[in-house]
């Protein structure tokens, strides 16, 4: 099959309007789960419940864990008895804990009727822990082994169980419920001898998260040491679920739209662009751009503060756009810069002084250049070419020096706000840009004002 | 072990200053590779050639590879044949060819005299393939089945021939070369009967990629589809390769970094922050920053081209930044999410209509929200407790009313460009915040100086 089918979607649409049903069906069981789910995000709402039963069994519960709430909502309504026991018993249990946290309280009501004794003592064993931990994102369908078993034990336990597992290739060796070894399908296929007690080629060296641990961290911790698997372990050292990899992609796609959302000055959305209506964004953008509006109060006061200077010498006005937007550009880079290093992790509090060395070491830089280019500008274009001449040599001096020391100001408010961010328990993220800009419009028009009176007047 | 160990990064450094070689052996066998690499990061120069050389055979290989190159240029200069020959022969084919990729010259052609022919041959397969496209970063280190094998053959081969391979469990059915279907451990452990051929469990609806797909694309189908591996096919359907998920993970990260710094205005870096010189981070830095502040000329032609305006009104002059900022980031906000949405495959060119139907609406409500909030402050706290009496109710409403155009202008511009940018091959990611400032800054001034004019004058 190729890669991308933006025309079986059509397709299907146009069969399920035809009434098709057959040949829906042979087409269906060819596609993956999440090309299915890409065509159910194209459906119109009655359409839903006929094509989901249209689905084989094998790809039923995973097309369904895939879809976005609202659809799931309307299929459960729709559900007899039956159909939903069947869905539900099938999906694994991190996925049904997801749904459970996610309905509305009487369709909760229906699937944990539904759902097998031990799936409803698993979803409410997750659903204990705090969102964002491990607990609340791990399975505990995991394979685990004794480690007197032989090889051969192990293999037949795989077979035995291994169908209802999210992941068969790491399985974990446990002792009175404690953690005490991983081993892999590849070391056990691998061995010489089938009857080799897992013991012996089980890693003991354990790399695991405790329960509470905060979900980016172990995204971190998969991007780090490249495990399919990493298991969760309670405060007793006791095991009590995996979190597998492609968890772990979906937390760090998660993760970094909402930092990308907090620089740019929004609060993280719950929905994906397009399913997120006009107000959900707005909800979503009006806080901080409120706040940083009123905030520029204090910049609309300097500037009020030197209006009489300001009314003798207009010209000094035409800079004010140059000074305030090269300014946030310069605070912006160093901002986002430190603030995506942090979240990959790579660095820490401890190197501040390194940081502010180097922000300072290439500020200087960026404003020797930029404001010899800057004179240059101003004295053969805005002066010779347009024929300004209000533009003073002390004019041109004053918009220069200010642009140096504002580059220099802004670098280092945006290396150094996050950081303390970090410190301080925040998140670093909402130290981006468009605060930084806010403060470092304030600082450059201080400094340019004061140069201004001291050469000026 | 714990998972995080700032500490042994000390207790090694210290125990290799006191020669105790024993002692740092028996820790470093029960290190995972990239918790050693941690501590490669944290050496003298002198000292890493000493680390090295203590590292058990297992691990050695796998800790090289993820070296940073001055690490590894330093080590491959101080190896002997023989010490080379075994690192690069343990190495995985696609570290090699990024190795071979990185090294000066002189360093490539011992490498390549020291690796095996076969080796030889895969890397400058690897090497024909263009950056950043899949056959670029694929290994051919994988494990391909004939259909008419029964599953306990396939065991067999796995079991001869995996040691060597990156993943052994998805396994790929070639016929002629040609992929024909793909059949993991998993359902070959689970099968009844190990006498079934491969040809009757394999899956036959292969998703693939092609060698020239850009790695962006096969990152996108790793989290789409949550698969271990991804195969790599030519133009002629003939099987090259595998794409596995560590490398799917570290092209996202890598692709995001890149995408956010561009986003705030600065070329892609090749190395991490701390690793960054200034002059590299001038280098990344000084091209947006001077292009924008020259573009700002513009800025300060259309204030040039009131300045008679504003010398009769200088409280017009105070209000500039709030619109400015205002404006910036009500345009970021819109942008940002579209990039980020365009990145992660939510939205296509064909979806145009329906976003700016959607930040219509939001900037409605927007700017609506901001310009009341807007007079009000300007009512409540500029005139009557700062007691500026030059604010007329004349000035409020002018401001006011730039302030909800400029919001609707700054959101249309920064979610129509982005997608423009896409349509026309362009990285959607630099038409963000600095980019559509610029654009804003200028289309706010002109409204506010407009309606100035046309109610104040």
């Amino acid at each position: 099959m190729a890669m991308h089918d933006v025309t079986i979607e059509k397709t299907i649409l146009t069969l399920l309007d035809e009434k098709k049903y057959q040949t829906l069906k042979d087409i269906l069981v060819t596609m993956e789960p999440s090309d299915i789910v890409a065509v159910f995000e194209e459906l119109k709402e009655e359409k839903v419940p006929l094509l989901f039963r249209l689905l084989p069994k094998e790809t039923a519960a995973e097309v369904f864990a895939e879809l976005e709430p609202d659809w799931q909502e309307l299929l459960i309504k729709g559900f007899s008895d039956t159909e939903l026991r069947e869905v539900v018993n099938e999906l694994y249990v991190d996925d049904a804990a997801d749904l459970v946290d996610e309905m509305p309280a009487n369709v909760v009501k229906r699937i944990l009727a539904q759902a097998a004794p031990e799936l409803r003592k698993e979803i409410n064993e997750i659903l204990r822990y705090p969102e964002n931990s491990a607990g609340s994102v791990m399975t505990t369908e995991y394979v685990s082994l004794r480690p007197e078993m032989t090889i051969s034990d192990a293999i037949v336990r795989i077979r035995r169980t291994g169908v209802d597992k999210e992941t068969i290739y790491t399985c974990y060796v446990t002792e009175a419920r404690k953690l005490i070894g991983v081993v892999s399908v590849k070391d056990m296929l691998l061995a010489q001898d089938d009857q080799t007690p897992v013991s012996q080629i089980m890693d003991e060296n354990v790399i695991y998260v405790n329960t509470m641990t905060d979900q980016e961290e172990v995204a971190q911790m998969f991007s780090k040491y490249n495990f399919l698997a990493l298991p969760v372990v309670d405060n007793g050292g006791r095991m009590v679920g995996i979190v597998t990899f492609d968890d772990a992609m979906d937390i760090i796609e998660e993760e970094t739209t909402e930092d990308i959302e907090k620089m740019a000055g929004m609060l993280p959305s719950e929905k994906t662009y397009l399913r997120s209506s006009a107000l959900d964004l707005f909800r979503n953008r009006i806080p901080w751009l409120a706040l940083l509006m009123v905030s520029a109060t204090f910049t609309g006061m300097i500037i009020t503060g030197f209006e009489n200077a300001l009314a003798a010498q207009v010209v000094l006005t035409a800079f004010i756009p140059m000074l305030m937007d090269t300014g946030g550009n310069s605070g912006s880079q160093a901002s986002v810069t430190v603030i995506r290093a942090l979240s990959l992790g790579e660095l820490e509090f401890s190197d501040v002084p390194k940081v502010i060395w180097k922000e300072i070491q290439t500020s200087v830089l960026c404003g020797v250049a930029l404001a010899t280019l800057c004179f240059a500008k101003i004295m053969l274009f805005d002066r010779m070419v347009l024929g300004n001449t209000d533009i003073t040599l002390t004019v041109a001096f004053t918009v220069c020096f200010t642009m140096a020391v504002t580059v220099l100001m802004a670098k280092l408010v945006g290396c150094t706000l996050p950081m303390i961010a970090k410190k301080l328990g925040f998140d670093p993220a909402v130290m981006a840009s468009p605060f930084i800009t806010t403060i470092v419009d304030a600082l450059s028009l201080l400094v340019y004002f004061g140069i201004a009176r001291a050469v000026l007047f």
